[in-house]
């Protein structure tokens, strides 16, 4: 048997747990899979995945482990018990978390001579196996290079960002900060279109306008913090401030929730009135490291 | 003379100020300048621009005034006087502001007899006159037709969103909306990467990732907010919430600002606990209706 067809387990059969399990038996390998509530784990016996009724069964099966459960405190609670049984295997943790938490359970597992390497899945389940996959991976070299035969499978693309098992996690929060704050900004504008009479197909393609500007931004933006220079930038933030006002005195006058603006705004405004209003808003970057100042 | 070379009146020469009037110069139309302090206008005489003393003697050299200033309050404060010296003329106006204004000003110009159609600029001066500026346009449709051989002169894309005078900054606020509350994503994104070792060139590419995602989600956000309908998507409010939370535990430990955060999960969390976890993360554009609840 070749690396290509590691024999793997995959803790957890939630709809990512699935999509891993199905793929790797597509890619032919030996596939043990284990849920806390059986029936789900059970649709994939049809794809010839095994069985396991014990982590410590599912466990012992596979010389790879992927746990792909819902928080690291569930993690915690199916690997503890068994860690004996996971002593010489390899941990791929593809479960979402903190950095601290890789950190932690990466310490945990070198207690217990356990390889550990951390992953975190960018885009959703139906895209494991596909070219849109995104993991990315940290932790040991020698580890990440044996088993990356095996993880291709995922397809997409697989960074491993170094040694420092927290590192994965550390992009996947800062990528969600982006996500998710972008996110609430958008419905909030489809929300604003809306209370104006404007329908979302209306406002989509205008949308879709503002985020391609984004990638320029970000290149611009990133230049600027890692050399901490803010001139001559032409969103800068007074310009900000201003935008942002209007659109707070409309949101207003319509009744919307304007929290997140309201608290984007106060966060433009310190640097606006400790005199960097021609400043790129890039500069906050560097200014929100204290909270609540 | 013909329609495309009316003669024009930039009121304001700030940067977009002096970006419109340059343009206007450059496509031959006589073109007349005023700010409130002359020294900032008189950089345009190189191009051939008039400068006018008064407002009312540059409002008196065109029947097209293009006043683009600072605020609507600034814009009141300068025509309010030369009310009667516009009548019979066409007001374009430039000047950001709320739809309201732009609606309360619709309404001034009318009762004065004076021509008026609101426009909102939504690239920076420097696109003005090339390719990548856009400027959305709402007001009478025969004003809009007799002057767009003019207007068309600052390049790019010109949209006439409809007669209604406020549409025009309806868009504009909420494009802003997405884009402010997005730019404060990044630079958190950016700020918490840091915080994690991670430098602005090392995130950027994956920010990228990202801010490449968007333009799928919001043609899909669109289509289910016009349908009313939330079900079966892969971004829902309960892995929203939990990601978020992953991100503000982070944050906190470094002791970042997390306000932005704070209220976008205060937001998504409200529809959750009403037992709408697996809704899609698109149905907070119709539960923000209702401030502080």
């Amino acid at each position: 048997m070749t690396t290509h067809h590691d024999d793997v387990t995959v803790l957890g059969a939630g709809p990512m747990g699935q999509a891993l399990a199905r793929t790797l038996l597509r890619h032919q390998h030996r596939t043990t899979v284990w849920n806390r509530s059986p029936s789900r784990a059970a649709a994939l016996t049809a794809d010839r995945a095994r069985l396991a009724t014990t982590v410590h069964e599912a466990v012992a099966a596979s010389r790879l482990v992927l746990p792909c459960v819902i928080d690291h405190a569930a993690l915690r609670d199916i690997i503890t018990p068994v860690a004996a049984a996971l002593r010489g295997r390899t941990l791929v943790n593809l479960t979402t978390g903190t950095p601290a938490e890789a950190r932690e359970t990466a310490a945990w597992a070198a207690d217990h001579g356990i390889g550990y390497l951390d992953g975190a899945i960018m885009t959703p389940a139906g895209t494991i196996g596909g070219p849109g996959a995104v993991i990315l991976y940290s932790g040991p070299d020698d580890l990440y290079r044996a088993h990356l035969p095996t993880l291709r499978a995922f397809g997409g693309t697989a960074v491993h960002l170094g040694t420092e098992p927290g590192r994965a996690a550390a992009y996947d929060v800062a990528l969600l900060d982006l996500f998710w704050t972008a996110m609430s900004g958008l419905v909030h504008a489809f929300a604003l279109a809306r209370a104006e009479g404007i329908s979302a197909a209306e406002l989509a393609p205008h949308a879709r306008g503002i985020s391609d500007l984004l990638p320029g931004i970000i290149d611009d933006f990133a230049a600027r913090i890692d050399a901490d220079r803010y001139d001559g930038d032409v969103s800068d933030l007074r310009s900000a401030t201003a935008g942002m006002t209007n659109v707070l005195r409309t949101a207003r006058a319509h009744r919307l929730d304007t929290r997140v603006l309201d608290a984007a705004l106060a966060m433009a405004r310190r640097p606006v009135e400790d005199g960097h209003g021609a400043a790129s808003f890039a500069r906050l970057a560097r200014t929100v490291a204290v909270s609540g100042e």
